[in-house]
């Protein structure tokens, strides 16, 4: 093939295909769990402490029930993990729960989805750097003191960052997602080896304490509310557990099933933190409690309760300082990576509302940086208020956090039953019937856990604060039907206007050149619209001073243009109305013909140029396209300054996860 | 002549001219006096109360400098008054201080006097409304101890009537000048006549008080400074002289002649007022202290000083309430309207500083509301900050006022002798060079006077708070100069391009129709762009969506366009880049042809309806203007919501001080 006919053909075609393209940078298993799993590991420095804090208002005796309510959270997570691989295979489309639900139960369902993942997006942020925050001072007590200012500085700071569009890349990823699992899970075995194997005593800082409980003794059904209120803070474990089921694309190939044993590998190591993490807790009698000011018996003066995790890394890595520092970094180094997830799935998210015309549709085109700017600025927003509002206290915090995750949770595995449901009607194999069947049980086995957990927190969190993710989500809903509703308004406007009135053909172009001065920006302008070879043609200028209007026509004269310069009277030194009655008159002259406005306009480089500039054509611009039969045409003068706005970089946030690793997105 | 050709005719020339159509609006004296006259006036209201306050600093026997310091107030505005009835008859153009001082004393100077005005503005609107607020204070308790929130609400409610528009009519501004020349004029004849004739006594409530003075007894040259002081604020009863030299072109014919016998008319009611209130102040032996609560012995617990005018309405009227009300209703007024002529001078002072670039081209054009309307709240918005930063008190804010007005006062002065020299330089007739003299000699001593006042201004109020002033007019200064030079730089550009290429014409018009679905607005873009008869006529689409892609390519071809739709990949779902490289390509292969970009866009009615449309194609609209030898058409569709954009009202502020009277004004 000729050296021309590529050039044509890719003229024609632009760059390849993307899916050739970047085939080779599918993400390994190995590096695949740390990219997806730092949203669901992280949780694990936060649920267990939630679920021992929540029984501390029942006293010290209440802490029996940990194990237990750890163990229901680790059947609820394997309910879970088994329910999601069937979502990975049957979806491997990675289009999440919204797409599940919305497929499967219908517009609503799925926008409710949306407006729960959207919140959960927002809580993650929150919960992640409050956590990250108190991790922190555990180790920094000026950190524990200061907890929403750094909470909120740290915030800001992953905003700037992701505003800047930081280049993700898998291995950069990896390594703290790797070293907090072998810290955590060598923290246990160690701890573990020392209690059990050696017989050592390591009791925490806090073994020695006592913990009233916040209004005496609770027995029968009081007891089992609260127990039921630590379970479900416990299952802030699971949040995050959907993400790998979003990322089935960027896999290697088998892509499903990569993805379902990175989920499963993901399950069984959070699992293993979670149980390991509370047995560690009872066997160094760590005491948390909710109020540790009133609850905590035998404090000294002035005590500031530590994170569960520091504790026991104090109590198992006693004289081992080294050990304690680790545990705490890597901890807050996966809390920010949780929190940062968010700042990446958001503006994915937000495109694919936008697609479906749930939300503004340029949020549509994913390299538009500034849509993406402004969904990271929102989110930023929302989650530093949230902080603020709530002293970045995990648990207050915890107390939204949970419904959102359950409700997407619980519409997901209910729209796979329906999914299995009809496939199921259309199958006739009895293998694969069979197979349909099996997974149709764990979907509904999902259900059941995901929904009863969901009653459980909506009857316990309610009033703590799980009622404001509910109005937000509402909110979200009503907003983002009302941006359909719109949408749908225009398409039905569109479709009624095409049978109204058929297109009619213009017959002749008038071409209008607006002149203020006789200067290049001015001719160049003329140029160009001479150069469309209109069938009228005519400069217009608008006389808002007569000594300026006089000396105009004199050189407008003196050039030898062949072009008429007319100039419009404005009694009141406008410039816009006379123009559009200009254009109006020439309409309805000859209501066949198109009227192209030209509008010499200047392009500069410096923002604050704008405002010494064009200012009159914009507004101009702007009124002139609200009549029909006009068309409006910028001729663009490029002042020097323009030269210096250099092409934006166009990394977007989220990359990775979409199966592009760094050094391909830039080119 | 046939009706064709007198429409042909009003289609080439518009609407006829302003000076044919409004003449008959000019304004005879009656009507001139009160539209001019508040402003200077109005001060009336609070200079002799400030030469009373600044004496007190020295203890009640310094009030009888009192008189003096009002007849060498008398004085200077007589000499005022004098020089700029000279300047009318030597600029009935209207241009005021900065014409004369730009005309005479060039660039910088005419600047100067600009930046010094815009400030004055600003400190009209502030002293004028916390006058105001003390006023109806002295009649309404209330408002006294809430003169701050009193004070910035009537600032905001006096923008939102500005903004809205208001038709101003001679008429309805003559009822309340009228009746404040009457009730103070009338107050001061029934005074004296109660005093000297009936020989009866009037003390004012705090006849009885003593006043201690500040810092013990005052002699010597300290004294003499604070005589200075006292004189420097009762100059503040010149501010607004001025207003009529620039309103000149309103008067009716002879227009210098009668505007001259109108400003010796106002100078004459100013000057007998001020008097008068002296005069009357020292018969009811009112009190007025600095600092009433430590100054002033004998006054009852808790006593709050009214305004000098009040106690002397209340005092002359004793037993006759409504003649205190009376006053009390008209001077609030009168302060109002001085309030509201800052609202009207501002955008006309910023429209001539536009035309000579000093500020945004945009603001040139005075029938534009959005750029009067940004004048309008800056002036409120800085008016609001100094009357919270100064308690909204006349004292206080009286400091920064005088400096601005007196720089003008005294550079248009001594620009009006430079006129006179060039003139007699050039005049021969002896009896024109004796008036050409006289003239001079009026001026120098109008100089000599104002140049004085301003030294003593400076000296005794430099650190009070002048120094703002000062700074304020300085920054100002810098930044026209700024802007002046960025438009300099910008034309020089543009010299230097023409010389350095000459325009070439371009040969061929390549014709690009952006396309994202086929609906109505993309096929009256491609009609449109049809009906231009480019060169070439392609259609692009940028593949962000393959499935969207296939469905949309599938639709092109079955509606037999004849038009070739080119889809250009997308590897990273954006929109901008993709097209913009793609013009550039075509540019670089033909680099003598002109791209033209036709974007359909849908304009609608609501302003939130902008974020849900639109958005890509300005992005890409901003990107493309950067592309050298590349116009932009954006080819409306008119969205039905888009109907209930109604013409804007077209009342611009300050008309009728341009010779338009209300109705004339809304055509």
């Amino acid at each position: 093939m000729s050296k021309f006919s590529t050039a044509a053909k890719r003229l024609l075609v632009g760059r390849p295909f993307r899916s050739d393209r970047l085939a080779h940078t599918l993400l390994p298993k190995r590096v695949a769990l740390p990219v997806f799993a730092s949203d669901a590991m992280s949780s694990v420095a936060y649920a267990p402490e939630e679920i021992f804090l929540m029984l501390s208002v029942a006293g010290l005796s209440a802490y029996t029930f940990a194990p237990w309510v750890g163990i229901v959270v680790v059947v609820v997570m394997l309910a879970v993990v088994a329910s999601y691989r069937q979502n990975v295979h049957a979806y491997p489309s990675g289009g999440g729960d919204y797409e599940v639900t919305s497929v499967n139960l219908g517009r609503k369902s799925g926008l409710t989805v949306a407006s729960a993942l959207l919140v959960d997006y927002i809580l993650t942020v929150a919960v992640s750097i409050a956590s990250a925050a108190a991790t922190i001072g555990s180790a920094i007590p000026y950190v524990a003191t200061h907890k929403v200012e750094f909470a909120v500085a740290a915030i800001v700071l992953l905003t700037a960052v992701n505003l800047r569009g930081i280049r993700e890349s898998g291995t950069a990823l990896a390594i703290p997602v790797y070293a907090f699992m072998v810290g955590i899970v060598g923290m246990i075995v160690f701890g573990l080896f020392r209690a059990f194997v050696r017989g050592e005593e390591m009791p925490a800082e806090s073994a020695e304490f006592g913990i009233n409980a916040d209004h005496g003794e609770l027995t029968g059904l009081l007891l089992a509310f609260l127990v039921l209120r630590a379970f479900s803070s416990g299952c802030a474990a699971l949040t995050g557990v959907e993400a790998i089921s979003n990322g089935v694309p960027a896999f290697r190939k088998p892509k499903a099933r990569n993805a379902a044993t990175t989920l499963l590998l993901m399950g069984g190591i959070a699992v293993t933190m979670l149980m390991g993490l509370i047995v560690l807790a009872q066997v160094t009698e760590v005491k948390i409690a909710e109020h540790p000011e009133t609850q905590l018996t035998g404090a000294p003066e002035g005590y500031e309760q530590k994170t569960m995790v520091a504790q026991i890394a104090d109590a198992v890595f006693s004289d081992f300082r080294p050990g304690f520092f680790f545990i705490t970094i890597v901890t807050a180094l996966i809390l920010v990576l949780a929190a940062n997830t968010a700042f990446n799935g958001f503006p994915v998210l937000g495109s694919i509302l936008a697609q479906d015309r749930y939300l503004p549709r340029q949020l549509h085109t994913r390299g538009d940086r500034l849509a993406f700017s402004n969904g990271i600025v929102g989110l930023a927003g929302f989650a530093i208020v949230l902080v603020i509002a709530f002293d970045a206290e995990v648990t207050k915090l915890i107390q939204l956090y949970i419904v959102g995750v359950f409700v997407s949770f619980t519409m997901s595995q209910l729209g796979m039953i329906r999914h299995w449901n009809r496939k199921l009607a259309a199958e006739e194999d009895a293998a694969e019937r069979g197979r349909m069947r099996r997974s149709r049980a764990i979907n509904g086995f999902g259900f059941l856990m995901t929904a009863s957990v969901l009653v459980v927190v909506l009857i316990t969190k309610f009033t703590n604060g799980a009622w404001i993710a509910i109005a937000a989500m509402g909110g979200l809903y009503a907003l983002m039907t009302a941006i359909r509703r719109h949408y749908d308004r225009v398409s039905d406007e569109l479709i009624k206007a095409e049978a109204d009135r058929p297109s009619v053909l213009p017959s002749r172009v008038h071409a209008i050149v607006l002149v203020s001065k006789l200067h290049l920006p001015t001719k160049r302008a003329l140029a160009y619209a001479r150069a469309t070879r209109p069938d009228v043609l005519e400069a217009v200028t608008v006389n808002v001073d007569d000594v300026d209007t006089r000396r105009l026509v004199t050189a407008w004269n003196k050039e030898n243009f062949t072009v008429p310069l007319k100039v419009i009277e404005s009694p009141y030194r406008e410039i816009t109305k006379p123009v559009l009655d200009y254009v109006k008159r020439v309409r309805s002259d000859n209501p066949r013909d198109v009227v192209t406005v030209f509008i010499p306009e200047y392009v500069v480089g410096r923002w604050w140029e704008q405002f010494l500039h064009n200012q009159s054509a914009l507004r101009l611009k702007g009124r002139l396209l609200f009549q029909p039969g006009v068309m409006v045409t910028s001729v663009p003068w490029q002042l020097d300054s323009s030269s210096k706005v250099n092409e934006r970089d166009t990394i977007t946030p989220g990359a990775i996860r979409r199966g592009l690793t760094g050094d391909e997105e830039r080119k």
